[in-house]
Parts: C-alpha cells; sequence; structure tokens
C-alpha cells in the first residue's frame, strides 16, 4: 500500500469545481476515472479542499492511497496521458501512510487577478476579473494591512455556508501589479467559503473608492456579511500553494 | 460617409480564422453581423490580414466605409455590447477616405509565446505552444540575427500557398524570456503564410540542438520548406500590431 501525494493544475472554466457531485463535471471526478483506468479498480482520492466553479488551480494537493506496482514518479505521465487537457499533473511523490491532504494541510495560498484595462480582454476573459473603473492600488495595499493576522471572518464567508468557527489566521496578504495585471496574493492557515473572492471584491471596492481603508477594521469587526464588499468573480481566483509545513512569509 | 479603423482583440481559440468562409465560424463574419445590427443594413469590414484557425489577435486591425450618424468613439461600447466576449473592439477612429487595413499596412508585429516547462500547464494551453525539451536560448537569439533583412523568404512559407514574390523585409526577430514564458517578437513589412509559425518552430528546433544557429543562413538561402524546421502550432500566436507608418525597432 503506497500513499501518493499529487500537485495538480487545472483550468477551472469549464468544471463545475473540484468536489465531485451528481450530474456535473468536477476536477476530482475525471481524475479519479483516469486513475481508475490505470489502477484497475476504483481509487477515491482526498483534495486539500473544494474549488468553486470557473475557479482555477495551480497547486492543488491530493492523496490517495491503493496498492500498484508502477513507480510513482511514472504516475504523472500516465496520468496526463489519460487526463484532458484542463487538468495537469505536475508532481507525483509518495509520502508517509498517515498523511492526508485535506487534514494535514497547516496553510493555503490563492492568486486573484484582476484585468484593471478600459475594455474588456478576450483573452484573459476566463482568467482574470475585468474592472474597468480606476482603481487605486495604494488604497488597496493600504487596505490589506488591516487582514492579516488573526480574526473571526465571519463576515466574509458566503452566507450560506454552515462553519461554526469562522476564526482565521491570514499570513499575508498583498497587491501587486505584474505587467497589465493586478495580483492579490493570499496565505492563511485556511479560508472560509467564498472568504477570498471576498476580500478581493472588498479590495475592489477599496480601489474604486466605494469602501474607505479606515473602515475596514469596523467591517471585519462587525461580523456583517453585508458590510464587506461584493463577491469578485470565480475566474480570477488560482488556488496556487498548499502548505503542509508553515510558509515563510517573504 | 466616414471611413472607421478599428483595433480588435480575439481569442482565436473557438474561431476558424479572421476570414469569412462558408459554413466556418470566422472573427469576421462575427464582427461584420454585430456591425449589422448598428448600422441596420449589412457592412463589410477590410482586416489586415488574415490570421489562421487557432491564432489570437492583440492588435488586428480592420476598416469600415458607411453612413451612419452615432458618435465613432462609441463604436466600441456598443459593438461590445452585442459581440462575444472572445472578441474586443478595443480602439475606433475616423480614417480618412482612402484609408484600407490592408493595402496601407506597412508592416505588422507578431508575437510567438512557447510555454518551456517540464509538465503540460492546463491554464497555458490555448495561449501558448508548449515545448517540455530544453531550449538553449542563447542558440535561439543567435539564430534570429539571421532573419534580419530583406531575404527571398520561399522556404519559410507553407507549401500550399500561392504567392509568387516571396521576397519579405524582417526589421526585427527577437527572443526573450519574460517570467515562465518564452517570447518570440518579429517585426517585418509583410510575412508570408505561415511564416512567423516555421520561423518560430525552426528557432525550436535550433533551441533543442535538432538544427544548427550556422546552418540558418543557408536554409534561408535554399528556399526549400523542407530544410527548414517544423511549423510550430497556432495557439502560440499573436497578432500583435499593425503598422501604418514605418515602426522604429527599439
Amino acid at each position: 500500500m503506497k500513499n501518493v501525494k499529487l500537485i495538480i493544475e487545472y483550468d477551472g472554466t469549464n468544471f463545475s469545481g473540484w468536489q465531485i457531485q451528481p450530474n456535473a463535471r468536477t476536477v476530482q471526478e475525471v481524475i479519479e476515472k483516469s486513475l481508475e483506468k490505470i489502477m484497475k479498480k476504483p481509487v477515491k482520492i482526498n483534495g486539500s479542499g473544494r474549488t468553486d466553479a470557473g475557479v482555477h488551480a495551480l497547486g492543488q494537493v491530493a492523496n490517495f492511497c491503493e496498492k500498484f506496482s508502477i513507480p510513482v514518479e511514472k504516475i504523472p505521465l500516465a496520468l496526463n496521458a489519460l487526463l484532458p487537457k484542463e487538468i495537469s499533473i505536475k508532481n507525483a511523490i509518495e509520502v508517509p501512510k498517515d498523511f492526508h491532504a485535506r487534514y494535514n494541510a497547516v496553510g493555503k495560498e490563492y492568486i486573484y487577478k484582476i484585468y484593471n484595462g478600459a475594455i474588456r480582454s478576450p483573452i484573459l476573459r476566463n482568467y482574470t476579473y475585468f474592472v474597468p473603473k480606476p482603481l487605486n492600488i495604494e488604497k488597496m495595499k493600504m487596505a490589506c494591512d488591516y487582514f492579516v493576522g488573526e480574526h473571526d471572518f465571519k463576515g466574509f464567508m458566503a452566507s450560506k455556508s454552515g462553519v461554526v468557527d469562522t476564526i482565521r489566521n491570514i499570513y499575508a496578504l498583498q497587491v501587486y501589479k505584474k505587467d497589465e495585471i493586478l495580483i492579490i496574493k493570499a496565505i492563511g492557515n485556511g479560508f472560509l467559503y467564498n472568504m477570498v473572492r471576498i476580500i478581493a471584491g472588498t479590495l475592489v471596492d477599496v480601489g474604486i473608492g466605494k469602501i474607505k481603508v479606515e473602515d475596514i477594521p469596523y467591517i471585519i469587526k462587525s461580523g456583517k456579511r453585508e458590510k464587506a464588499g461584493h463577491t469578485a468573480p470565480p475566474q480570477g481566483l488560482y488556488l496556487s500553494k498548499v502548505f503542509y509545513q508553515l510558509p515563510i512569509i517573504p
């Protein structure tokens, strides 16, 4: 019996998210079906967490336990030959028997990409959030600082989520420009449902002047979803890293 | 009667190229249909040139002559509201009556993007050429110099093309890395059918060691398609600029 850790990139555009659900095409299901062909039996994989429809991953992590004879390092090539081009196994390594991609994760890094141009970009449409209004990046950077640290992020969670413990620790939240793209990078011990997208939407609202920088601490403290900004759309979001040791913040 | 110059971006993935043809979805046709809705009559647009299926444009240029009352600067917004998200009109200006997007073009700039990673990238799959073999970029840069200037590029043209005058002037050919992407930039007074893709394929063949740098001048001189490298695939290619005045090479 081997326990295998996979690092996975996917283009979430045409998937109903990561997690298996009836009557929907999901990343987990597509990978499990390909894995079944290699292993000649059904294999269940554990993802580090869900991603929503349209959300991408550069470094999603999953693991599976199975008895098999092919060398672990051959798994990416074997799986990629069967997977659609929207999914790619970037790496596979054998890990200790007790490793679990979700339970052992101690942090995650998300990237959120914004295209802040005057006119929409066809090339970037599925991979960025198009914001045509001018953004005050300095104010967005100032707003970031208020999110860092341990807070109750109840107000930054989709209201339909049933999670009770809403305290999370954000290790780093940065906004920076890379060519024509504005990038928000968020690293934390975990994120609530839609939390990164609501933080991104709130930062955009700060950028366009709809929310004041100095109001951010009160918005967080209020715990009220309606005080925070809008939920930025899924196509700008990328699960970029999952940490199994505490990350060192640059 | 106004003559209007459009600058157009498109994602060529799901188009059978620029030019109208029967039983195929083309960029020109989709724009003409939207324009017809605004102008309440059929409008023919002149593109600066064709692009193949799967090829993208950041700065395709087209013009059309028509009598209409809406301000020219409102055309991008009006057209973009009707166009699919794969096409965007970036700019519209009124130009002199005798301007023609194809006949008046004096040069073009193409960009060719290569993803030179170990494992294929889902996010980049429709926007780059995936080359998993290591590339010697220094050798590719050296090869570029041999292409610059006026040459008979007969050997760098798809064999099915019927063009007789195969002499073209390449003003600049550069290879450089931008993050994880290798970019080939080609500026010239014009390019033969598939010429940029064959130059890109030849440069990749130099990069992987299949073609020697010092053989490039003889390959060009031979005028034989089979001496040059492979035709790089369409999805890495972007028509980035069309010049109506001679460009200044940086």
